[in-house]
């Protein structure tokens, strides 16, 4: 089944209208939660006055920060959040107080009597002015002035590498913030009782909430419950504990009866989470031939009022530049600051994005420099299986040669590079990303992905997982993978995910890691299940274990029709003392960490890689930019889905394609969002987007399951410099900043290109 | 913890109103679905004009007969059944047709739209007219005019018994039917996608209602996951598959939209399954010294339309007359009819309640012909663990004599019995049950009961069973038995229970088995999960396995508080592979079947025992009997947690009582029901219940989970007989027929005694 396309298990109930996200859950006296909002991008919270709230008809808790003391944060390093402000706000819409009221017109109306007190501080809204700004300090823990962090990492000999270069280039780049915009805003509801404690969450990352839950209320793990009801896209946006998961669930505790929080499309904005924006660097030394020899890269990221996932933002930022090409040597300096503004973290692609764009732009610039075609010049620099950088990324697997070519093919790059009437042209560009993070978030030595597949006597399995299907389809994929493996229809296998009352421990749904370990898991447990069913079996019909195959749900001696057991009948035979089968698989990275000598974040165990091909249009006279194509190739080791793989390339080229073009989150002079509706954010709808062609390229990962490798992320790199590089073709004219504005473009044209 | 009374753990979201029941679930796009059904007693359907339904706007699907035509039924012997009525119906009140409409106004609207051409046909209501009528054929399958099945069992050498007997009485008593008056209704939710049919309903057994599911809507098992919310009472009345599952399920197909099910009260009297009517003759032998020799029995049960549970129903009327008493010799005779009436099946006490009511009342007039003390003569007859009756029961543990004397002191009988003023008085009956059937319902040799209890590392751990809590509070039973053997506090453990799609087979709550079964079952995964623990710490700790104790959720030295570790951290260490770690169980009864000859139910792995005493006051003017309280004093092997076993003697008392002196669920003239609300259907509230007082025995099953055996079920066996005895004792005046009524009351005390 491996290889050939199958419909999404979800699909139906999706189109439908019948899946089940965490809104639609209602539960018998269940409350309505809101939460008061920072009309401040920066102050100091002197009072919290409840009482008149709380005597309305109907408000059955009110809450502030001080009613969760605990701070927390998705890295170890940067717990520096509260649920609710404690004493400070730090950006324009952070929450200050809650309620949670019989319906949402009460809970509306608790909200305008609750009166905070505010000492107004100054606000510092530009990151070059964080830098360097001492009077006022955002957060404490800020290493100077306002910055959270400062990354320097050198590999190989920089200043040789820069000498042996005969063409150096430097260039300046900038890209702005941007938001996730996925359909389903945030929603929690907790409900306590006596057994305890169960939040249902359109979050990517259970156990990571279900250990924040424990740590803020204080409570064991084991009397909380963490659910993901279906999901309606999640991009990194819902990668982290959020304020409302952990004011549900105190209201809950408070209220003892459940509570519903679900935010507004400006709530969501307020929580960001997204795109870091970016001012960017890079200098690349090349040879005669255009061979890199050196890079020396530096960045400032404007993290907003709170840590994140910054930090590995910031060292993404520098790792990942070392792929897709031979990179001989690498001086990366960074800096993340604090802002106050809604904090950036994690968004698809996350940390390779602006410095791909960067990178891809500049070598294009190279090529031209030089007189060579920006196909030859990847293709001379391209990165090989088996190699492994100056920074220890070791690739096991690689087929960006194979995804450079295929896409240059798909829009007839030999003849029409260069070639096309003026205001039409092609652009390359290529890229690479983990297939899943080496370390988990917080220390320990066990297994990043978990899986339990049970078999009982109705002829089908389940498969428990804690994966998070975010709707890229990974229910889909651990069906498939069981099914592949028992050798069974897709419909005789349930998936059961993300439930931490009742599935194991999987890490959760950032960094491109699912398929690649919680489908390694499943495989594995799917094995061992089979061994057990082999066993059982070749009992049965008197034969040995190594004269059986499994074959359509049939077992059976080998090239015979008999003697022969169905799947539900050698089940019965291997049951024993008749619990039901199981079999379990777990899977670990291999021991990279510590390998990586320069800062906290270890290497993946894999890496994908990709290059698109833009064909676009450009309005000379109004500088309007009409992307006509995309072809996104993309290795992803092994198409386990082929429709579902290019399903995930398809959006991904067309969020790389909104990024370059739309997609702005920013705040005004004080420090409230310019968008905040999905009238003013704008984003590509189906009727926007160019047309894709996912070229899906299989290198056969050798740690893979089935050899995959990620396909969800990376394939949104290339899209961006892809874009900008066919501009260039079209127009004469490079685009430094992002996203791409008519009137620059058109400023460009008339100043004689760049 | 065992033996220490321990809240349960759902009771919080019971008292609040948090819990979930099936009807509270609500789905995006659900449907409303209701059936139409017939007025008639017994007709044939020559037509069923749905088309000005199905044009009603609103409406999505209207089905009949036709869309369901596989017959089902609980027991494979009675296969009659259908979910709407095909080509005949033979009740009022039978499901003819069903629609699901966008809400309940446009169902009903639906139901007045859809037209049925009924042929009468001749009804029959009383069971003596059943057993002749040769003319009218309710059912096919009938053996003889409506009789579903004639029962002949004689054991031991009944004429040698009589002819040893110095006394015999022969005596007649009736009973009118009952309904078990769950507070919640019956309610049933499908959901239909492309992972298959999800079904949650309001059930006692979601392993019987999936295959019945797989069966008549010819789905593979797999393909179909039944799972039971919170459930408000069953005592029977849920203990089969019923219309609504199957009709919801097939509207939820036809409509690729959830479709949920909800009966009204009358439509759960239409469906009944309740106590059946009994007309008994009872004829017993004493020695002059009050011994039984012998005892004959026969008995005609009013088995309305259909089949249901009914032929164990008439097996374990005779069968279980063995216990708690020695006979040697019996002899049985009984027969179950059809009539034009909502079937009869299994409710609380099931079998033995009519038959117990005429044994114990015999046995009392027995004493008083004889001059003997009514608790002399049950001493005298007591039967006592290791005995095995004549009928092949084999008593593994009796607490028989205890109950009778712990009863008669709680009344104060030596002082009190005939010594209490005029229309005051005491009474005591005994009885006996089963803990849990030796045969599932269809035969297959796979475990009764399992259980898998997995440990993650939140230091909790989750017990998986397929175990029907409806209300009796098996949930606290199986977190009680994981935290005892685990060592752990009850909040640590969370159960989930009775889903078809994640949770091991369980038979179902029916016949009083699921704390013997499921307990043991549990019992086995604790303890399988208990040694891969000690196994890891003690690696871990370098010690020997033998070393180590397990105390407070501490794994430590024995007899010293170090080296120790946690059950978290004791997990970890056991993990290996890192997969959850797993415990699992299952239960087999004893190899028992085959041993009884008689027929084809056998015997139970082991018996409860009890005795009530009454207290009651008799208006001689009116003929009303009050009843001051009820001391009831059951063997129920082990109290695992008293307070939960107590409230189970108490709901059982209080259910005896009003059967007693209340309750009637009987049909009119024309087949319709006299009470199809709870205005018209008198049972007892809180208000009306006598004082309980329970008295727990523990015998110690050498079987039962820590000694456990039932005790929800043979708890209401002695309490109406207890009643009608103390009666006697009140007023000189024996009741035969059930319920009490005050007029036959007063008639025979006017008549001077019976």
């Amino acid at each position: 089944m491996i290889g050939k396309s199958q419909p999404r298990i979800d699909g139906v109930s999706k189109v439908r209208g019948t899946a089940m996200y965490t809104d639609d859950i209602r539960l018998p006296g269940m409350l309505v939660g809101k939460l008061l909002r920072s009309p401040h991008a920066h102050a100091r919270v002197l009072h919290v006055d409840t009482s008149a709230a709380e005597a309305l008809p109907g408000v059955k808790a009110v809450i502030t920060g001080r009613d969760l003391p605990i701070a927390y944060g998705m890295l170890p390093v940067s717990q520096d959040e509260h649920a609710l402000a404690v004493d400070v706000v730090r950006h324009v819409g952070e929450p200050v107080a809650a309620v949670a009221a019989m319906d949402e017109r009460i809970a509306s109306r608790a909200l305008d009597l609750i009166n905070v007190d505010y000492e107004l501080l100054p606000a510092i809204l530009d990151p070059s002015e964080a830098l360097v700004r001492n009077d006022v300090k955002i957060q404490d823990r800020a290493v100077e002035a306002n910055v959270e962090r400062r990354v320097r990492l050198v590999f190989g000999d920089v200043e040789d590498g820069f000498r042996r270069a005969v063409h150096v280039r430097k260039d300046r780049f900038t890209k702005k913030g941007a938001g996730h915009a996925s359909l389903e805003p945030h929603a929690a509801i907790a409900s306590f009782t006596q057994d305890g404690l169960t939040l249902w969450t359109a979050t990517q990352v259970p156990h990571y909430v279900h250990r924040t839950l424990a740590r803020v209320l204080q409570m064991p793990m084991e009397r909380i419950r963490v659910i993901k009801p279906t999901l309606g896209g999640g991009f990194g946006g819902k990668g982290e504990p959020m304020p409302l998961e952990l004011v549900a669930s105190a209201l809950a505790v408070r209220c003892g009866r459940p509570v519903k929080i679900t935010y507004d499309r400006e709530e969501v904005f307020f929580t960001n989470r997204g795109r870091h924006a970016y001012t960017m660097e890079l200098e690349t030394g090349v040879t005669a031939e255009g061979l890199i020899t050196a890079v020396r890269f530096s960045c400032l990221l404007d993290g907003g009022a709170y840590g994140s996932f910054g930090v590995v933002t910031l060292y993404y930022s520098g790792q990942l530049l070392t792929l897709p090409y031979h990179v001989p040597a690498l001086e990366f300096q960074g800096a993340r600051v604090f802002t106050n503004k809604p904090a950036c973290g994690a968004q698809r692609g996350h940390g390779g994005v602006a410095p791909r764009f960067a990178f891809e732009v500049q070598l294009d610039r190279i090529a031209s420099d030089l007189g060579l075609d920006p196909v030859e010049i990847r293709l001379r620099n391209q990165v090989r299986s088996g190699d492994v950088t100056i920074n220890e990324l070791k690739v096991t697997s690689c087929g960006f040669g194979e995804c450079v070519e295929a896409a240059a093919e798909a829009v007839g790059w030999s003849r029409r590079r260069g070639r096309l009437p003026r205001g039409r042209g092609v652009g390359l560009a290529g890229g690479a990303y983990v297939s899943g993070a080496a370390l988990p978030i917080y220390f320990n030595d066990m297994p990043h992905s978990n899986v339990v597949i049970t078999a009982d006597r109705d002829g089908g399995v389940t498969v428990l997982s804690g994966a998070a299907d975010i709707g890229q389809g990974s229910d889909t994929m651990l069906a498939l993978v069981a099914a592949e493996v028992l050798s069974l229809p897709m419909e005789a296998v349930r998936v059961v995910a993300a439930d931490t009352g009742i599935t194991p421990v999987d890490l959760g749904s950032y960094s491109s890691r699912v398929t690649f370990m919680a489908g390694n898991a499943c495989r594995q447990a799917a094995e061992e299940l089979r061994d057990k069913l082999f066993a059982g079996a070749a009992e049965k019909l008197g034969l040995a274990v190594e004269d059986l195959e499994l074959r359509a749900g049939v077992i059976q001696k080998i090239s015979a029709a008999e003697p022969a057991m169905s799947f539900g009948e050698a089940v019965a035979a291997a049951e024993g003392a008749g619990v039901p089968l199981t079999g379990v698989g777990g899977y670990r990275p291999p021991d990279l960490a510590g390998r990586y000598k320069g800062g906290g974040v270890g290497p993946s165990p894999a890496y994908s890689f990709g290059a698109h091909a833009a064909e676009v249009e450009v309005d000379e006279l109004t500088g309007e930019v009409r992307v006509i194509r995309l072809a996104a190739a993309h290795d992803l080791g092994r198409a386990l889905n082929p429709v579902a793989a290019e399903g995930q390339v398809e959006g991904a080229a067309v969020m790389g394609f909104g990024e370059t073009l739309l997609e702005i989150h920013e705040v005004d002079g004080h420090g409230r969002l310019k968008a905040s509706d999905f009238l003013e954010y704008k984003f590509p709808t189906s009727l926007d987007a160019p047309e894709v062609e996912s070229l899906l390229v299989e290198s056969n990962d050798p740690q893979g399951p089935f050899g995959a490798k990620e396909v969800g992320e990376g394939s949104l790199h290339p899209a961006i410099p892809a874009i900008i590089n066919a501009v260039y073709d079209a127009a004469g004219v490079w685009i430094h900043d992002l996203p791409l504005q008519p009137h620059t473009v058109r400023a460009a044209i008339s100043r004689g290109g760049s």
